[in-house]
């Protein structure tokens, strides 16, 4: 066994070969997905529930589809609508949840290490879909699935990301995976939105696109957090696609065959020219949210591996 | 193979013999639901997800119920909580589902045309729950299977359909279906609820139910549809009820035997008397609902049919 | 066969050996539920629907949970977002469901006896999830089964129910069901919030907690149900807990082995101290969310076991 994680919380607890051999299973899964019929039963007979306490429409409907086709019985909490409205602690919701036996709980939570400290709690295998400014583990690792199918590698990689870097997990992931694997990383983005002491790991930052962009092979863009940016900074969006916005003209300084991405949603026009954005020779959004599936598919099925061991050896 | 259709997307596509296809296999499903075992396999391994940008109860129910018994994974997408409200468009976010491969889309949306727009963006089937003012081709679907079972066939009848004629898809979708089965058509309701240039259709007109109605062997009364009347006439509740309501009066002058139908949801003692809806001598609105979701389930297994055939000739 | 029913309504229904029945049934599906694959079949082919039309997030996600781990297709119908909100009626709403061949109807609903109308207009089976302040059963089966698991036995004990009676079902459906088993009950609470008449059910009535928890074996505290009190007395939260709150003192006059309950949501310091509620010698909070699942799974089980039985008996 080659992955011995009982959750799935953050990049920063994995290692180079674990990513590998998550990637590995993601890459069948990803064959899978395109056959007709795209059952496995990986997790028949378990229990996965769905705890987004932030609407999101793909990352949760990715790990339910996830789930579902590799035979788990998946439900999903609207948190906002529940009893977390009747006072509940966010605690109190888990430890209930917990004792319905779940084996997987995907949480997401507008709190940095909401989701941490949720794992302490339960006895299942808990998934982080995205916590604060924190962590989006599944985001990274389908973010270097696509890296990898579509550049042949995921090492020796100049790679640049650009654009809302203060407030990003997104971002915050992927440099952590990215570093790992050995790339070069690039922080591209007006300094209001950089943050503090971001030099120390072992990135190079730039103010100007075209500077930053020069020679990279991957561009991953960023979308502008306005929810998460508490009375601070907020570029006009016009401005902010002037200095920052991915266009024809600034992607002509990366390497010709440099690969476009963004986590999306997208703002058409703020981070990203729409016509690029839709060009299937440059951009390989829609190839992200395809190994979204297939990342999330391998991730329950490796901790639900752990799962069964740890409670036949419990027996 | 007898119905060569990728998606679903109204009526007017479809051929007699194509319709009759359709019910006939609906009619082997109705039959699987009175069962107590209700499951099926005809979609073991696909996945269907539901994208409703409107609210609707029961057909999405229906919809959803008829894809579990076939054993579709399905899923839910509340569009309205959803990344929509982040400003994504609806082209964005049928591209990003489309990127997940789900087999069978079902789609119902506030605006006519959105349904087909989005149906050349994906590779899946589409299914239209409803676009606007303009098609709802299951639910003429199931009045046909309805009328079939009731009648003992579906041509050379004579259809009343009473109403909001203008504001309406089901009766759109019902004049097509029904005048290439060639029945009769006659339209009744205040001409401010007629659609212009409606008599080009080969339908009679009326403006008085009684006359409408004389010795028609179907009475469809359709559903007020204030929310879609912008700023025009809205007439009373009362004097609609008068003038345009179905009770056992109005209902005499229809043949004896006539059989009653309402969409729903009713607007009881607005557009029909409740006892009178409550008459299973008369009224076949709970034939309706059961025959959703047979139709629906012959639907989704006819196109998941050519979905298999046109990925195995890829091969 | 000994649970000759039809719908669970309610405890009034329930004769003492059938209590006995469905809980030996839930003992065997809360060990399933410990196990790794907690998959079985008792409602294969079936189709439950859960109605909810007052939110609550633990009874619905505990009868999803049962239902899915059966096999069942479920749905679930979030009746707020729904046609209800188009006028259309309660009767109207379930005639609709019930003409798409649901096996199993769980509902809550805010008016007594809504539930027990509903059932009779159905053709399935009808669990009632609570209604108004009338009964909430599987509540009481849980209740029933985790003192039953915890002290060895459901009868001759002595239970103190806590709290806000007058507003609760979970109390009235308890009273009814802990006196069928023969104990001895204690209702606590302010005047105020007991109900006119009580004491003819065979209960004894106290003002004081320390009188009142005397020696029992079992303390079960309400939730203070702010959201029914219907402009009358509204105690401060404060006073509240300082009077009827649970905490070690208070509980030192119950048997020394007593143990605590809550149907939960909690009110941390309002109803219970927060400490004690979590002190796993005492509470057994999560073992009731645990019952809960396996009580539910019991009683859709054996009212499904009748549903074939009557089905078959028709053909």
């Amino acid at each position: 066994m080659t992955f011995p994680h009982r959750h799935l919380l953050g990049i920063e607890a994995l290692r180079p070969d674990e990513i590998t051999v998550l990637l590995d299973l993601a890459d069948s899964y990803a064959a899978l997905n395109r056959q007709p019929d795209k059952h496995a039963d990986a997790l028949a007979g378990l229990t996965q529930i769905n705890m987004f306490f932030e609407n999101s429409t793909r990352t949760q409907a990715s790990f339910e589809i996830a789930g579902k086709r590799l035979g788990a019985d998946v439900m999903n909490m609207a948190m906002q609508a529940s009893s977390v409205k009747k006072g509940e602690t966010l605690i109190d919701t888990a430890l209930t949840l917990n004792a319905m036996h779940p084996d997987l709980l995907v949480v997401r939570h507008p709190h940095s290490g909401a989701v941490d400290l949720l794992a302490q709690k339960v006895n299942c295998a808990v998934l982080n879909a995205g916590d604060g400014r924190h962590e989006h583990p599944t985001q990274a690792l389908l973010d270097a699935l696509t890296i990898r199918r579509a550049r042949g590698r995921l090492h020796r990689l100049s790679v640049a990301i650009c654009g809302d870097i203060a407030h990003s997990r997104v971002a915050r992931s992927n440099i952590m995976l990215l570093g790992k694997m050995e790339n070069r990383i690039r922080l591209i983005g007006p300094p209001t939105l950089m943050p503090a002491g971001i030099s120390e790991f072992g990135v190079e930052v730039f103010e100007d696109m075209k500077e930053g962009l020069k020679d990279v092979d991957v561009v991953m863009m960023l979308r502008l957090q306005k929810e998460r940016m508490d009375g601070g900074f907020i570029p006009s969006e016009r401005e902010y696609y002037h200095r920052y916005g991915l266009d024809e003209e600034k992607l002509a300084f990366a390497k010709p065959d440099a690969i476009v991405m963004h986590p999306g949603p997208m703002n058409r026009g703020v981070e990203i020219d729409g016509t690029l954005a839709d060009d299937i020779n440059r951009s390989v959004i829609q190839d992200q949210v395809e190994m979204g599936v297939a990342v999330r598919m391998a991730a329950m099925d490796l901790l639900a591996r752990n799962l069964r061991l740890t409670r036949t050896e419990a027996v």
